[in-house]
């Protein structure tokens, strides 16, 4: 025990120091300098000698906010290392308000779609500078240069710290980049977003009935539901209308695109970096975003967020996993197989298949299927399964239990070249809340954790202790969600007895590092 | 209109005068001989002249079962024929009590997991006969030579009738033969599947401890929860646990599995025998199936199923169309490029785009995104898009409306040698109903209707009338579901007015054809 805390300062301090050693604890650092030493939250405003205290393994503290610090809406939050599966707390959190300012467009990289599988980006931001944009902490509000916005995050980090950090200090810079460019278009609710940038409505031909298009496709838009207007159809089918239909796209729709984009240009940014800076791991993102009334959730990873709201749970977050994300991985395997390297299957398992049951009936699960059937087991299906394992164990690839996120760039099967990127989508899944749609009363929060919460408590006990913790505080004490966020964490923390971290009905707690927000949502329109 | 009618008239004949012209209409049909000649559902027991009074597209009469006949759990159905779309009714439909017997493995032939993109299927089953199983419409419950399912089923054509007659007399042969596999161990509840059939539990080394697998691979099994086990990983993790789990496999997945894989099969079947007979088109598959209790609804398509208890509303399936399933088509073009011929681009314009707008900036979205952001539209961007319309008018490759189903092997974009059959699935959805759950009333049923239904009525106002309408009835008449199908048909047909089908509020009816079942739950541990 004594050795993995004496690691964790000099990999802290290591860290601290920077340009040197960067990445999880002691593993020999790269000769690249660090792009951000180590640090914990920068709005807990901890001291070199506090963080060092907060990484103690054996007693591990929970840290919550200092009284003399608030954040924006009175957040509450609080967070714990974890019991030694690595030297650092790898989860990373930020709160801030962010001004996204009105600039030339030029100065925002656009984010790019994707041209071919193998496209490679063509922007430089080799430091998050020069985003075009200016944080204001102070601001409140619609600002007149430009859009504020409330911002939370997490990032669960693996193996390493490094993409934590970096997504923990710059991914709200992308978002604000994001956002820029459609300030006008926001701001003015009175009508929709334009199709066109600059162009009048009135001179887009389609809803004059007079179809362009330089291709002979141009006909394709006339074909009748169904494939009716396929050959084979019959002969009497009257013409088919024309339709020449234009989408309406609605405010809403461009924050998601932003926030979406964002997090793909926050994982190219780090792929870039990587060249030039020593930036260990990949690392989940929970990210909630506070615009014009509306609250925009978005996770890549097994974070969580939920809103609590008088005795009513609403799912803000769907976790991403081996198991959850099962048939997107396997399609992927089963059309690029050479990702697989000759070493995996895309088909799954109920455990690994033996040389001496060739020949002999198994159960297996294609991509296409949710159920299970047998098949004549074949020598490729020796081959280890691209998923494997269940629950908390499942693996990609043997390697990583999650399957999105930022980072991981270089991370491979072990004692191989095979890459587990491919595999990992940094995209996120935006939701929705709009906090306009009824009156919040003190005690409906909005609660954001990593997955070390979520392993051991359920939605439903969640709830029902940040209910109980709320009720009997003082509503006017703004420092109620910071102590609810804090008995949240020791909920599942637990309590060392018997040579283990024990909660409630003599459960294990949480081994993992554990980090959790806790947003009043009565504050959105009313600030504190 | 009169044209209408003699045409579906001459395409009927042809039809069962077998031998000539099968497909769609007039549509000159192929040299090859038709798989099975066009009908309407066995159960309604229609005659030649019945059949043809059905086809009238001008009255549109409702067809249901006589008072003579009944279908199993005393089911009502109905059906319409569309207002002119198409020359005959493409819907489809069957019901029955299949048994599957047992047979030796080797009768049936195995369904084949994907191996690689470009595998063949080897299995041959020309004719669907030699399935090993017979049918007997008397047995019920658990037959002592196998297992007794009931079966209910709607197949919703496209351009052309041939894959939905083939669909509808063939599709609960692949399910049977599926099912079949496993009946004996789907009729011992005592324990669970088995992973390797005659495999002694115990001697699975797993259980024991004792890592088999010939593959260095053998280690992956060992690493940890993110990415710890790998390179980059802090030196003081302690040695990862070893687990050797073996997934436990419910009785409900083999049946699942099953269904999943005859769906496959049938798709199989028909692609073929379209070497051998005429077979046009494609059709949606919508399939009940009650086995031991459960109801399992599979879904490929856009026909719906709902259950509606008391007064709540348990929908059963979800559709599958160019919208619902536009990420994964997008994803499709994007990983295979070339199935997109040079002419379709797999990212999506709120309209298309003119070429006097290269360089401007314009809304588009990628298979990653839900929102939508801005773009510098390129030359690239004036392909068609992929995934291209609203609602119903939603198309992919400008020519289809819906994303799975089975057939359509030939079917390619107009003027092109771009084939659609890649983007499309024949896998469905299948949702598990334990029938045990509660105690169903004379009013609880499921609903089970193609696309024509659910165009113009919501799930609540089909709730509303079904319920409202059993209300009314004798409890004790079994011909009561027979009435209340035909009411809900009607509603959603509407009646003509000002030359044109109209619903409650002056809606339009639906043009489309209509197929609905109406499935009482009481019976199925009841029988009337």
């Amino acid at each position: 025990m004594l050795g993995r805390v004496k690691c964790a300062v000099a990999g802290f301090m290591g860290g601290i120091m920077a340009g040197g050693s960067s990445g999880g604890g002691c593993n020999p650092g790269s000769e690249l300098p660090v792009k951000f030493p180590y640090m914990r939250p920068e709005f807990l405003g901890l001291s070199p000698d506090e963080i060092e205290c907060s990484g103690d393994h054996t007693a591990r503290p929970i840290v919550i906010l200092r009284e003399t610090r608030r954040l924006p809406w009175a957040t509450g939050y609080a967070e714990v290392i974890n019991a030694g599966k690595s030297a650092l707390n790898e989860d990373q959190a930020c709160c801030e308000l962010v001004i996204a300012r009105r600039r030339p467009m030029s100065y925002c990289p656009p984010s790019t779609p994707s041209k071919t599988p193998t496209a490679k980006r063509r922007n430089s931001l080799p430091n998050g500078e020069g985003l075009g944009l200016r944080l204001d902490h102070s601001a409140l509000g619609e600002d007149s240069e430009g859009l504020v916005f409330h911002y939370w995050a997490l990032f669960d980090g693996h193996a390493g710290w490094g993409a934590a950090v970096v997504a923990s200090r710059l991914m709200q810079h992308h978002i604000a980049c994001q956002l820029q460019a459609v300030i006008e278009i926001l701001r003015n609710l009175s009508s929709l977003p334009p199709t066109v940038l600059g162009e009048e409505p009135d001179t887009n031909p389609y809803l004059q009935g007079n179809p362009p298009g330089p291709h002979r496709s141009l006909t394709r838009a006339a074909s009748l539901r169904g494939a009716s207007g396929a050959p084979g159809s019959p002969c009497n089918t009257p013409p088919p209308p024309r339709f020449y239909t234009e989408k309406k796209i609605q405010h809403e729709s461009l924050v998601i695109g932003a926030i979406e984009n964002a997090f793909k240009e926050m994982d190219a940014q780090i792929e870039r970096e990587k060249q030039v800076f020593h930036i260990t791991g990949g690392c989940t993102a929970l990210t909630v975003v506070y615009l014009l009334g509306k609250l925009y959730v978005g996770n890549a990873g097994d974070s969580r967020a939920i809103i609590i709201r008088s005795n009513e749970i609403i799912p803000m977050s769907t976790e991403f996993t081996p198991e959850s994300e099962r048939q997107r991985l396997q399609f992927l395997g089963f059309m690029q197989p050479h990702l697989l390297g000759n070493e995996f299957t895309h088909l799954e398992f109920p455990r690994r298949v033996q040389r001496k049951e060739v020949g002999k009936r198994m159960l297996y699960r294609d991509f296409t299927m949710n159920g299970w059937a047998y098949k004549t087991i074949e020598e490729e299906d020796l081959k280890f399964p691209l998923i494997y394992g269940e629950g908390k164990k499942a693996r990609v690839l043997a390697t990583i239990g999650v399957t999105r996120g930022l980072g991981d760039h270089d991370l491979k099967v072990h004692d191989s070249n095979i890459y587990i990127k491919p595999f990992l989508s940094c995209c996120p899944e935006v939701k929705v809340y709009d906090l306009a749609q009824c009156e919040h009363g003190a005690d409906d929060v909005l609660v954001m954790a990593t997955d070390g919460l979520w392993d051991v408590l359920s939605n439903q006990e969640v709830a029902e202790s940040v209910t109980t913790f709320l009720a009997n505080c003082d509503p006017d004490d703004l420092h109620r969600y910071t102590m609810a966020a804090q008995d949240l964490v020791m909920r599942a923390r637990g309590v060392l007895r018997d040579r283990g971290w024990r909660i409630t009905n003599e459960r294990l707690g949480s081994g993992d590092d554990i980090s959790a927000f806790i947003i009043p949502l009565m504050y959105g329109n009313h600030q504190p």
